[in-house]
């Protein structure tokens, strides 16, 4: 495992040493001049004129979508389908792991150190993140469109995929996703809880993403909204990490927050398909739900950029609001770090000692940080994702000045993919 | 003057070789691999795997706030206009000289080639934005607070810098700037009609960025609103650069159209600072009005960034017309380029024979452009503005692969502009 030394780096407006062993931030001590004996032996990085902030987590993505992004443009949801289905009846394992590491190469250019994966073939997905060192969590999905057959179908490929789950790596980690409550039955909703709270796995769900999934989830369901109707089928907890909650009504914020679900928000998707707009994070945070961040997957969003779904977010929040002091940066900044890598069952998300080491290194060097404001304002709101120069995930160096090892393969992998969806979409 | 030969370059997707000289495109040819007699002499430069886009227009800056952003961050507006005017009440020409200056290097580095510009010490911002290769407009800003006095001063005062104008260089222009309705008396608006219709001025003006704004003038002037009281005084035409216009009724859509007035969006300002949402893009070019965008200043945005506010432009126009198709790219691409030079009466804003050689390069060699998707799809929704390498200026080039000469001395200046702040801020 490396030991790497962070000389001389800012950290919330202090200099700092920062030494990492064993993959945990294991001391940070105000910066000295002279290295430590615990540090001897490792790799000491001058980090003079840089800034570490946590890597950022994010929480809902379908990562293999990235060669799928502008398909579709500036469509209505029906025909922006057929383009996505004509691809996706075609999937297989290549297309699954090129996906997957474009993706990861995307993330990792852009401060991410975890992810949280609700797409197919996962496994393999898995090993695509793990190779290039992002922590993530992979799920099998089900989507049984309300056949039988094919929810036993699904419910054996799970049993079999999980039972693959021991010879993962430590930052990999296996969950369930039901895809929605207008693609999954009802038994298999149940199915699914009951196995995944039998063996501890976290479940990834979509919830009230659109108006329309609302109305007929009422329609079908006597009444019931999804959070309601979820609920009832004992559903939702610690353990939910659901995607969107969008449209929501005031008994849907309070089931949410007692039943302290993990709420992911993810602004550009929810803008650019014309969702919706209004997530409502104050009032969910103070119901008691974990509010995160995502960017949903490429098809729809269009990257993986957790930096920009922060400013979108936040200035999104302000005019919904008509509060220019609404959803403070703090608090923001935790959405997508923090509150994340707690949803995940992740000791990270934190630059403190005993926490595992997922950082991002920020250069100031430039007119974005050049400003009588505070470095938080500066990141978010005027920088871009190009000030992220390198990161460490896991305690190991995933990108170094801009550069990441395989990123010159990954994407002449990913474009031989391409070449081959080429021939799919005639 | 520069002579460039830019060889086997995208231009919508097609390979072409593309001569300027005398600061025009002078030939734009299918690529050939010989390299014509006319380009003899002149500067060739391999661009094979580049795209190439018109230089972006910023319709609307205060460019010297760069020095002033992240100020009073996530607070209300009376707050934050404490804030800043601690600090505009000690405004001088170094301030301004490197505060634009900083706004020019951001605005090179996110491929913006002209802007549009209301601030203090026009000419001071001008020589500024002249020195790295910018066009811009700059204007002598109006704003009496109905003091008869302060008017008096202004008019002598824009005279005299009026005056000056004939030593400017043939990409600087300079206009007059009425700042609001809420800030400039009758009288006034009417003497800076009259003067900019005589010169042959254009007028730049702030019109209905808030609710407020449109209720109080309202009030003040027997039930008009904003542009129904300024079309009243005969200050509306095509010569109007009307910043925001955001909170518009039908009728001041068909005013604002039938006087073909330049409407600029600011979509970022407006979001963060809650000053409204929903730009009518389509109504107002319906009826006539050219629609063109901006960034605003960096204390309230907080960049200059333009492909950035093209993506939070079209996301947030789907979201609010509950149409994933409103506001397709082509459109959205003129808002940015063409229609803002033609508000300017810039001959650019195209990649055509015959116009001013205003463009960026952009390099597609990452994750970002890895799709089976359009090009404009890719660079709007998915990349940044560090896939622009390359900008070239009225026929000159003033950013190669990423590097401004002038990068280091600027950044330099503004910082040191920035400690004299401090001084002001306790």
């Amino acid at each position: 495992m490396d030991r790497i030394f962070l000389k001389n780096i800012t950290l919330d407006g202090r200099q700092v040493d920062i030494f990492i062993s064993d993959g945990i931030f294991t001391s940070i001590t105000p910066h000295s001049c002279e290295t430590p004996l615990a540090a001897e032996g490792s790799e000491i990085v001058d980090c003079s004129g840089k800034t570490v902030m946590p890597g950022f987590v994010n929480m809902h993505t379908h990562a293999a979508m990235t060669l799928m992004r502008g398909i579709g443009e500036d469509m209505c949801l029906s025909d922006w389908l057929d383009h996505i289905w004509a691809i996706e009846a075609h999937l297989d394992e290549p297309f699954i792991y090129w996906g997957t590491k474009v993706a990861a190469l995307e993330m990792i250019k852009t401060g991410t150190t975890a992810f949280n994966d609700m797409y197919w073939f996962s496994p393999i997905a898995r090993k695509a993140a793990e190779e290039v060192g992002l922590r993530n969590m992979v799920s099998f999905t089900f989507l049984d469109n309300f056949d039988p057959s094919a929810a036993e179908h699904q419910k054996e490929s799970c049993i079999a995929m999980h039972e693959t789950v021991p010879s993962w790596g430590p930052r990999s980690s296996f969950a369930v996703s039901i895809h929605s409550v207008y693609t999954v039955s009802e038994p298999l909703i149940l199915w699914v809880t009951e196995y995944a709270r039998k063996h501890g796995l976290k479940i990834h769900v979509h919830i009230a993403e659109t108006e329309k999934e609302v109305v007929d989830c009422r329609k079908a369901h006597g009444g019931l909204s999804p959070v309601e109707y979820l609920d009832s089928l004992g559903v939702l907890g610690p353990d939910v990490i659901a995607a969107h909650t969008l449209w929501l009504s005031d008994k849907d914020i309070e089931i949410l927050g007692s039943r302290k679900v993990n709420c992911v928000h993810n602004i550009n998707s929810n803008l650019k398909l014309a969702s919706g707009n209004f997530f409502k994070a104050d009032e969910l945070a103070a119901a008691g739900a974990n509010i995160c961040l995502g960017t949903d997957g490429c098809a729809s969003s269009n990257n993986l950029d957790m930096l920009e779904a922060m400013k979108t977010t936040a200035i999104v929040q302000k005019a919904m609001r008509h509060d220019p002091a609404a959803l403070p940066l703090p608090d923001l900044l935790k959405m997508a770090t923090a509150n994340g890598a707690k949803a995940l069952g992740a000791n990270s998300g934190k630059i403190e000692e005993g926490y595992e080491a997922d950082l991002q290194i920020i250069d100031t060097d430039s007119t974005f940080f050049l400003s009588p404001g505070p470095f938080l304002a500066n990141f978010v709101y005027s920088a871009h994702s190009d000030c992220i120069v390198s990161l460490i995930s896991g305690g190991r160096f995933v990108m170094r000045d801009r550069k990441v090892p395989a990123e010159r393969e990954i994407l002449e992998g990913g474009r031989a993919e391409l070449e081959l969806l080429k021939n799919i979409d005639k």
